[in-house]
């Protein structure tokens, strides 16, 4: 039972990132835990660029509580990758975050994540109300089915 | 809604893994890309050690489909990880496996994984059977709440 | 006594490697480790795209037998990286390489690197004798200072 | 020419550390890139445990200037390594540190390294004189043939 894929249109925002040697293990193809190294770096990419949170130097800082990642096709060196990034649940204090991983042309989404931050005072620890200028940016990426 | 940790009785066996200085990231804690890492390796550990599973070289390889981690405390560099191991459920050609890591000393679980691998043939990558040396290994680890 | 630093000029051909969150240790630049992800990447870009050798699915392999690098400056996530390339030395069986990794739009070389090679037979893993396709490519990038 | 290799005796003390699945690259043994992690994590670890260093919360720390490997023999999971360390050189500000990577049960070493950390003032970054306690600990560890 395939599971379905993800296209280009469940995201709102690509990021082009480059391959490494080593992200390739034994088998000959990116190695599974690599695929949230793209996610965890889009994710804080898009923060920084387009959220007004210049993490890490940043009062309130995301904590991240639960990832996941559904595996649909092989990436790997020497081919670069598209993260798609969007959306997909804003609470109170945290964002689910979707991120698909698709190959450099190629429309099948390869690797479909999720990651959820909790917003929290730096010092604290303690979970915060999403700063206003974060709820905006996120809108503005939702996608919520 | 902090939500339960599981407790080491969740698992059945446990390996001991040394944590690297850079496993740790700027925020002074474990990276969360990081926790899989040990996943990974103790999943594998347990195929060469206890399921007759010399991976990689065998004609059988496990094939990531998905997996998850709960994150419910911070883990790092330079106190190591005591990482067990249950298998959730066996399917025909699937196993679900649980990973729980905890910090060297500490009853609580810091991380909750799920790690699901496809079996598929070397040559083929299609499905295959789960060998009977892998169900039975599979069995005795089985803890399916 | 700071050591000089090798410019633009000192290197042949230039690739852009983008960074990731976790290079960044917890002193808030790029661990010293990961320079040579990017060293390594470099190099086997060159092998594949410029050099005729299709790694790693060659005859031939590139056995890492010494690398070293001079860390000049910080660098790291999220300013992406020009990594510079060039061949040292051209030996019977070894081709040393020079790669230097500069921060984005910044002329000053941050992590100066050479990296040897022996090249051996896939099988036997004994040193051959350079093949052709690869000699004159690394001719063309020749740069003995 | 093979080079010599270091043996165990050029070395002072002894840490084990864990490998993990995705130290090995497709070649099926660790990466180059991977013998670097060991030697950050050995490094950090004697500045903690033996130096009095509690790395990183220190107001002197190490920024590392230079570091070189000789690969001499294959490492790889899921083989645990033993990592011998010596200090080969005292200066002023810095220190040069010697790392060897033994297999674990195998007598001849598979990666020697250098490394070498200039002492700075976390806040200024401006070299310091060597502490005390860093001195007279080196100097139990010295090997400077």
């Amino acid at each position: 039972m395939p599971r379905p894929r993800a296209s280009r249109s469940a995201y709102a925002v690509f990021e082009t990132l480059t391959t490494r040697w080593n992200d390739n293990d034994v088998y000959g193809h990116m190695n599974n835990v690599v695929y949230y190294e793209y996610v965890d770096t889009t994710v804080n990419l898009w923060l920084r660029n387009s959220a007004d949170m210049p993490v890490p130097a940043t009062p309130i800082v995301g904590l991240v509580v639960e990832t996941t990642c559904t595996y649909h096709a092989s990436l790997g060196w020497p081919t670069p990758i598209e993260a798609g990034l969007c959306v997909k649940r804003i609470g109170k204090s945290s964002i689910t975050y979707g991120v698909g991983l698709f190959e450099s042309g190629n429309d099948a989404c390869a690797g479909e994540a999720l990651f959820t931050h909790v917003y929290v005072d730096a010092e604290t620890r303690r979970p915060v109300e999403i700063p206003e200028n974060l709820r905006l940016a996120a809108q503005k990426i939702l996608k919520e089915n």
